[in-house]
């Protein structure tokens, strides 16, 4: 039964790092105090668990049909960023968690959308897309930016306890909203107006199927590493970070989300390469709209149970200014469904300039 | 020569509210305290009075030709609206007449259209409306938007004498800048280049005509009802908000904007379920552009007369941000000329998102 | 050789103007004191003097084909503000340069693409332009703004040395992307992508062949005259200012931005009103976005040079303010392809309103 597994592994070298998995473990085991290594092990060992796992997402849906496989990878589809959202939140590390979602947004729909514009700007003189799909994208992450917003600016001097009170509350509404919203926006794409969206949605053609019991059971299996390797990697974060002289903002926005979006950016490249651009701004936006209308409403609520205190939506300014930024120019460079090489240009541009920005942060400003 | 009038009462079960007017100057007589009592009174009093006061502004405007017509219900349109702020302005309630222009902008500009679109859209699949109508309202609110930014932004500090005169001078010229692009508007609209705009400016077809000396005797007989309701809910309010537990942001946001529209809402959903949007996006911007175009600088203008004091356009800074998120979410959902449900459930869910924070918010922050 | 150049100076009423260089310089040595006297003849005198530089790079341009001849207008289009700039940095007046840069971009975008809409409008009924070519302008001022954002935003209360050590390194990297991308956006247009944007980067046609020789002796003396006279201008603007009682900031965004920008207008205008919007559109947003990504960047990085102390990217939040509603403006208003006078009147009174805010402005404010 495992044979299509074991293809799988042997045609995509990206699986070979899954060979780090029990590295990691060991390292963690030996020498505990090692963070740097820790920190770099643990990175070289989530992607491939997060490429196996968006595999193994895709190999049910492709087994339980239209409706429900979009419904499992709309909600399944960002696991890897949710555990290690997850294991930060248990670390009370509410900084952090909130850095990698607005970094994951961020990264989403700017670098990823940017870079696959780029690179099959760079193979295909201009490239089309569904221009309908891109705007509802474009649409929820517009609506989840102002929702982030209004916390945010509302309370910047809220040391009060009536303010932090007004922000929690107003947070959990929020959030309840977010995901009200984002499971109508499902309703409306994969069915009331699905003829709107054709092609967008729709994953890779099957590269041999996996039989339910084999996707299921690497599903589950993989969850459960993933969720132990990102303790180890939040874990090692700040004194890695430390060591290797970067600020905490730069790791939590630009690290964290490339390491939790490196499977997906590995499909969403490969795809528009193929001129299949629906499938990369299908990806990329995606992603951006998951974390922010679904993953990030999760955590707030999620937070009531596991958290050490409940999780507000009230991020750093600078972060919903990137969160603003990252959505007016996806709205605007997905206006015209027409994409050329110097579109991917201006839009990892943009990117640049705010990884730049971070890189340069003292840590204080955080 | 009134039997229309009473035709159009026995058929509109809204009028047939009209009997709480005098019940409304009864209470005011017997029990002027009773604040809560007459807020509640004066309010179900207001929505059927708008409702006839709009009905007779569209009837002189048919008999009087397209141009004056259009005119007439380009500055008229809104007389509830500004009545009721008139009526604030001369108790010197300044921050209430502010926050009940922002509300009426983003309550028109984001229920009324959002509702517009999502009862529209539950029963027709997809709908079309004339674009250019509504990017140029678009663009009209856009302007107005920053000039109201810029007195508001300028001067956060400004306690100073100074600071005052500056923004008073401003507000008095951007008032003055406003008004003349709202005409120069109008003869775009109704004039030079009308064939763009067709459909979107044309009222009902005529529900039996009024003859013309009914229509403005009703004219100016309900304004003057208006306007002494409108003391009665400006005296009581405050009072009443207090008891209700409402906090003076949500009610001058909120309730007056809700109250103030209620007649154009009701004309904006039933032409929505008639698949005619046209009308519904003319009414919902149309309303919020001559608010912003010219309610609110007349008000400035009118301040240096009968105000205690010249009212200035420096609104809050959290006023100024939804004003501006209103504006957006317009200009975005408007860009295509095409509806579905979902995009009314976008713009509905944005104002639900800005009304649930005013409703939080502590009365200090106002 | 100089016969060309003597019947554009007899065509030409503007050029007549040539006759003040000698008055000014004679001016400056009889009376260096007077001030506002000195400032009204440099202004008099750079307006002729940049249109003869801009006559003479198109000559230049036209004879060296069509790619040396867009790199040629691409770099020296904005010689006239590069060199007023190079005046005021070497002169240590920072203030200025930004003023200046920030105008520029303000008052290209919206006056001169405002009023050669009004002016175009006012003569056709509709006019039609390629909005592909507007679109990427709009698309990299947006980029643009983004970059002279961050620096400001992030260290408002930046007083120490860390702070403002950050927001040097910060501007000398966004210099370096915004160079590459301008080249890349070059290339894009004037090469690889060409085909979408015919019609908005051909000039005028030749009226009347300059030889080459004629031309480059023309663009090296000008230029050397400009210097000159700059020099001058900046000298007497400060004291001039407060005679004439004018804010700094008016004078530094209003004046020098139009004295600068007097020559590209002319052409822009008479171009709109012979329904060549293509070529007003190209010039307006194509002096915009070269000041952004060209001039602006080039100046921080020469700053190490020649200035007294490097210079940063770090504006006014007015400044910053005004540029994002120019960009956000320009962006709207483009995206149809298509215009009529009162979308001119509407990008106009957007000027207008900032001009009169900056009028009215304090002193100290800038």
């Amino acid at each position: 039964m495992v044979t299509p597994l074991f293809k799988e592994i042997r045609h995509n070298p990206l699986l070979w790092l899954l060979a780090l998995v029990p590295v990691v473990f060991a390292a963690q085991t030996i020498s505990p105090a090692a963070h740097t290594l820790l920190f770099l092990l643990s990175i070289a060992a989530i992607v491939p668990l997060a490429a196996l796992l968006s595999r193994a997402t895709e190999a049910v849906a492709a087994k339980t049909g239209d409706m429900i496989g979009g419904l499992l990878n709309a909600t399944l589809g960002n696991l890897t960023e949710l555990l290690i959202a997850l294991a930060a939140l248990q670390a009370g590390q509410y900084v952090l968690v909130k850095a990698s979602i607005a970094g994951a947004i961020v990264t989403n729909a700017l670098f990823m959308l940017g870079a696959s514009f780029l690179l099959g700007g760079l193979r295909h003189h201009i490239q089309e897309y569904n221009r309908n799909s891109a705007r509802l994208q474009a649409g929820l992450l517009f609506l989840a930016t102002i929702a982030m917003l209004i916390p945010s600016v509302l309370n910047q001097d809220g040391a009060s306890s009536t303010a932090a009170k007004l922000t929690q509350d107003l947070s959990a509404g929020l959030s309840v909203v977010l995901i009200v919203i984002y499971g109508l926006g499902l309703a409306f794409s994969l069915r009331t107006h699905r003829e709107f969206f054709s092609g967008a949605e729709h994953a890779e053609p099957d590269e041999g199927q996996w039989p339910l019991g084999l996707a299921l059971t690497t599903l589950a299996l993989v969850t459960v590493l993933v969720a132990f390797v990102s303790e180890i990697f939040v874990e090692s974060l700040q004194q890695a970070a430390t060591t290797l002289g970067l600020s905490p903002a730069f790791v939590g926005f630009i690290i964290v989300a490339l390491v939790g979006g490196a499977a997906e950016m590995v499909s969403a490249f490969s795809a528009a390469r193929k001129d299949r651009l629906d499938l990369s701004v299908g990806i990329a936006l995606g992603s951006a709209v998951q974390i922010a209308l679904f993953v990030a409403p999760v955590l707030v609520l999620v937070s009531y149970l596991i958290g050490p205190a409940p999780m507000n939506l009230q991020f750093w300014p600078g972060a919903v200014a990137m969160m603003l930024i990252a959505t007016m120019t996806a709205s605007l460079v997905t206006n015209t469904g027409r994409s050329a090489w110097f579109i991917g240009a201006l839009v990892t541009t943009v990117y640049v300039i705010l990884a730049m920005t971070l890189y340069l942060l003292p840590p204080r400003v955080q």
